[in-house]
C-alpha cells in the first residue's frame, strides 16, 4: 500500500515576515488559496490516493507543536520529530523504516510539505505512475518539466523510455550556470529536481545499506530498540540522530543508486520560493496587483499586498504611484522591497538576527 | 497689547492617514519635533511675545474638542468655534472684533496654526518688527523670501522702504505660472504670502468696514448682542456666519487696503504642504531617510517612514531596495507612495470618502 513521508523539516526565512524559525513556510498560507496551508494542501492534494491514515509527517522536533496544530485531523502517530536537523537522508531512511514496521510491504512517496501545484489532477497521474513504475523495485522520482533556465534548482537528464511516460535518469545536476541552463531547457532533455520520490520501502532501505552504511547502521540500531518498546526506541532515536551523516537523499542516495527512473511531468509546479513566486501565483487585477479585497491602489501595477495580521481589526492599506513591489504586514512587521529583490528578505533577517529583537525572525 | 488670532480651522487630507477630518494637520506633531503638535509649537514660539492668555484659537465649531484637548494649557474662552466654515476673513473680523471687546487698543497678530518655524529667534524679530510697524494704523503682513519658484503659493510685490526692513506692499499676485514664478524670484523683488498679518483691531475693522460692509454689519450685530449677554451672543453668532461672505482675508481685505506693509523675513519659513516637506524638515541618516530608530534600511535612501501607531506594540519596518517613498503607518491604515507624488494622498481619501469606509478619512 502507499504510504507517504511528507518532508516539514526547515526554517524558510524567504516569506519573512510571515515565515519564522517557529513558523515555516509550509505552515503558512501563502499560496493562491489564502484558507489553507500549504502542508495542508499537500496532504489534500494526496487524500485520494494515500489517506491520513498512511501520512508521516518528518519534522524538527521544535516545529511537532505547530505543525500538530496545522494538521489536526492526523494522529500523533503521523508526527515524527527529528531531535537534530540532518538534512533529507536520515529523516527519509528513519521515516521508511517506521513505515515498513507498520507495513513491511509499503510503497512511500516522498513528497515536500512547501510547493505549490496548480494542476492536481496532473499531480495524481504523474504520481499513479511513479508508483506503478518502482513495482520492480526501483527508485523513481518525479522531474518538473522546466518553464525557464532556473540556476536555483537541480537537474535531472532524461534517458530511454522505460514505460510510458516514464524515463531512465541518467544524471543529477545540481545548481546549474545560466548559460548552461538555458542549454538544458533548450535541449529538451533535462527536468527539474522536485525532490519527489517513490520506492518501495526495501528499496531504498537496500540503497541505503549500500551507499550509507553507517546511517543504515543508526537505522536498525533505532529498530531493535522499537522492538524492546517505546521509550527504549525514543531513547536510541535521540542518542543516534545526532552522528547520522548530514546530507541529502539526492546526493547520498539518487545521484548514486542504480536504475533510477524519472517521470516528466508538467503539472504547474512551484516551489514558492518568494514573494516574487506568491505574486505569480496570485489572483491579480487588471492591472496586475495581487491585493485584499479592501486595499486602495491608484496609479500602482503589478504589486503583491498581503494583510496578515490577526487582530482583527480594520486597516486600509493604500499604494500610490508605484510598481512591483511587495508589501507584507503582520502584527509585529511591515515589510516594503521590490519585487524582483524578493530574496533580499534575507538582508532583514540577518539585521533582526543580530539585534536585540532577533525574537522577530 | 498685542494679542494673537492662531487660524486653526481647515481639515487637511495631504498628510492622510495621519491627518483626517476630526484631526487636522495643525492638531499632529508632523514637523522635525515628534512631541510637539504643529499648533503647540506655533503657540510656543509666541509666548514670550503673546502670552497664552492673550491668544484666539478660531477653529470649527467640530474640531472644539481635539483642539482644546491639543492646548490643555489655555482658558476654555480662547477657543472660537465658527458655526460653519467662512474661509478667513468673516474668522479673522470676528475674532479681532472679540479681542477689541477685551482690549480696544489691541494689536493683533494672525498666523496659521500648521506651518514650521527653523530659525525662531528670527521669526520672533519679524514680528516684533511687523508689530512695531502697525503703530501708524497701518496692516502690515511678513513676506517669506522664496527658495524655490513655487507655483502654490501668493506672492507680494515689495515696493519702497518706509523703515528699517519694513516695504511698501505694492500688490499680491496668486499662485503664478512657474516661469512667471522664475522671473519672481530671480527679481529678489518677490516674497511669499504667509498668511501672517498685523494690525490695530481698529484698523482692520475699519478696512473690514469698507471693503467687506456686510461682513462689518454682521460683526457689528454680534458686538451688539454680546452687549445683551453670552446666550444672545451665542444665538446671533450661529445666525450671522452661515450668510458671512465666504472670502479669505487676502482677496477681501488685504488686496484692497491702501498703505499695506510687508516685512521681508528668512526664518526658515516651511508650510508644510505635504509629507515631502515633512521628509524635508525631518533629520534623516546618512542615506538620507528619515524613520523611527527600529526600523530596518538595506539599500534604501531618501525614504520617510513613519510609524504613528498609537498600540504601543512592538513592530518592526523594514524597507530594502527602494528608494524616495514615503511609507506612512498608523492604526487604521498603511500608505505607500513615492515622496514626488506626496500630492497624490488626496486620490487615496477621495477613494475612501466614495466608499464605506469614508470614516477612515
Amino acid at each position: 500500500m502507499l504510504h507517504a513521508i511528507v518532508l516539514a523539516g526547515g526554517s524558510g526565512t524567504r516569506f519573512w515576515p510571515a515565515s519564522r524559525r517557529a513558523l515555516p513556510k509550509q505552515l503558512l498560507a501563502i499560496g493562491p488559496d489564502p484558507s489553507r496551508s500549504l502542508i495542508a494542501a499537500t496532504l489534500e492534494r494526496l487524500a485520494p490516493l494515500c489517506p491520513v491514515e498512511r501520512v508521516l509527517i518528518a519534522t524538527g522536533e521544535h516545529l511537532l507543536p505547530a505543525t500538530r496544530a496545522a494538521l489536526p485531523e492526523l494522529p500523533p502517530s503521523a508526527f515524527l520529530g527529528e531531535p537534530v536537523a540532518r538534512n533529507t537522508a536520515p529523516c527519509i531512511a528513519w521515516a521508511t523504516a517506521i513505515a515498513a514496521r507498520r507495513d513491511p510491504d509499503a510503497i512511500l512517496c516522498v513528497l515536500p510539505s512547501d510547493q505549490h501545484i496548480a494542476d492536481v489532477p496532473g499531480f495524481r497521474a504523474a504520481l499513479e505512475r511513479a508508483v506503478a513504475a518502482t513495482a520492480d523495485g526501483a527508485i523513481v522520482t518525479i522531474g518538473v518539466k522546466p518553464t525557464r533556465p532556473e540556476t536555483g534548482y537541480g537537474y535531472i537528464e532524461l534517458g530511454a523510455e522505460e514505460a510510458p511516460g516514464v524515463r531512465a535518469a541518467l544524471r543529477f545536476v545540481e545548481k546549474p550556470t545560466r548559460s548552461v541552463a538555458e542549454g538544458y531547457v533548450d535541449s529538451g532533455r533535462f527536468v527539474w529536481n522536485a525532490g519527489m520520490f517513490f520506492f518501495k520501502a526495501s528499496a531504498l532501505l537496500a540503497a541505503v545499506a549500500e551507499h550509507l552504511p553507517s546511517l543504515y547502521e543508526a537505522i536498525e540500531a533505532i529498530e531493535a530498540a522499537a522492538r524492546v518498546g517505546e521509550d527504549e526506541e525514543r531513547r536510541v532515536t535521540r542518542e543516534r540522530f545526532p552522528s547520522m551523516p548530514d546530507i541529502s537523499i539526492d546526493h547520498g542516495v539518487m545521484e548514486k543508486v542504480r536504475g533510477l527512473r524519472v517521470v516528466p511531468s508538467d503539472f504547474g509546479w512551484s516551489d514558492l520560493g518568494s514573494w516574487e513566486s506568491a505574486w505569480e501565483l496570485s489572483p491579480r487585477d487588471d492591472a496586475g496587483n495581487a491585493a485584499p479585497a479592501g486595499a486602495v491602489l491608484r496609479d500602482a501595477q503589478r504589486n503583491l499586498v498581503r494583510d496578515l495580521r490577526t487582530d482583527g481589526r480594520q486597516r486600509v492599506i493604500a499604494l500610490v504611484g508605484v510598481d512591483d513591489l511587495c508589501v507584507v504586514e503582520t502584527d509585529d512587521a511591515l515589510l516594503v522591497l521590490p519585487r524582483e529583490r524578493a530574496q533580499d528578505v534575507k538582508l532583514v533577517v540577518e539585521a533582526l538576527k543580530g539585534s536585540a529583537r532577533s525574537s522577530l525572525t
